[in-house]
């Protein structure tokens, strides 16, 4: 089947979980139900890597060493680009060359998340303008801070505004399982869910029902 | 504070949520509440690692590629072991050094737990015998073939009969959590679910009360 490809960006002071949980979901979810059919790529409808901004290890939150697939300059089209959060967002809010290629991407991919406070990055690359969008409960001043047009949404999971954000860390799982649920439909994503055995949160808001 | 040194091991075929799960929980949990506290270890209770048989680089399911922090013979004791699962766990029934690696790092630990097929490994390296543990919905016949001694739970997120085991992938988180709470207490594992965005599944098990 036509693969799309999954781009997560990593960097050093990335939160493991806020990676892995997406990583998870779409290296995992299958069109064909089931144990077995998750031994092959056969019915994957995502290819998913890393990318990086240098080809060196990446050194995640809690000292975790993982090795990118991919630099910016060696990787390929990226159809749906995730970008998780963790405290190695800050130094990256001045870092041109990370806040260039997110805004390239994003322009080329189909479709343009983030995880907890992977949202920060996206609102200084301009991406979450005039945007409703959602980060982690402790960076919820901070992202209306870094671009005051983002109607900032402190009681949501996962926001789609055009641009998919979701709450912090494990709310990343959510947001991944609600982007393939928009692609291959309801029963593919919850399959997946059971696969993994993650308790989705539906509605994907905290309280209330969704928005957008 | 004196930390307790949480190990995962690590290896070829380990589903990547499996260890990254519990990588999360541990390396995030503090006993002081909130964000500013995750910024140091000062109240960190946990120091964790990976251990992997070699120290080449792991290729996780899906294709993600860790820098194991330690190998057999290099790794620091360890209070806490981590048996994560993942279609790797096959061959490595068959791993002989691995299997004593297991059962040796098991008896110098306070505590053994494992996530999802991780307790396929335990069960071969008879550390299970006669008692009650689950795994992931698709392998829970294949737990009993290994070992008929032990009482296979199929309700349970987490069981804990001494040796702490959990139902698939992320029910890992759970476990993990369960695990802080025996160690640190309630509040804390609660505010390391809020802090992570983890909705816990209590009671632990998938219908019933928890048993053990």
């Amino acid at each position: 089947m036509n693969q799309l490809n999954v781009g997560i960006l990593i960097f050093d002071g990335v939160e493991v979980l806020d990676f892995a949980g997406p990583y998870e979901v779409f290296s995992r979810t299958r069109t064909e139900p089931g144990v077995e059919s998750r031994r092959s790529d056969a019915s994957a409808p995502f290819n998913v890597f890393t990318v990086a901004q240098r080809p060196a290890p990446v050194t995640v939150t809690g000292g975790l060493r993982v090795l990118p697939d991919y630099d910016f300059g060696s990787a390929p089209p990226i159809d749906l680009m995730v970008i998780p959060g963790g405290f190695g967002t800050r130094a990256l809010l001045e870092n041109v060359g990370v806040l260039h290629w997110i805004a390239h991407t994003s322009a080329e991919a189909r479709r343009t998340t983030s995880v907890c406070t992977g949202s920060l990055l996206l609102a200084r690359a301009g991406l979450l303008a005039n945007r409703r969008a959602t980060t982690h409960w402790g960076a919820l001043d901070l992202l209306g801070g870094i671009d005051p047009s983002v109607s900032v949404q402190s009681d949501c999971r996962v926001v789609d505004d055009g641009v998919v954000t979701s709450a912090g860390v494990a709310a990343g799982i959510d947001m991944a399982l609600s982007v393939v649920e928009s692609i291959c439909g309801r029963a593919v994503a919850d399959e997946t869910a059971k696969y993994i055995e993650f308790p989705r949160q539906l509605p994907i808001s905290k309280s209330q029902p969704p928005i957008g």
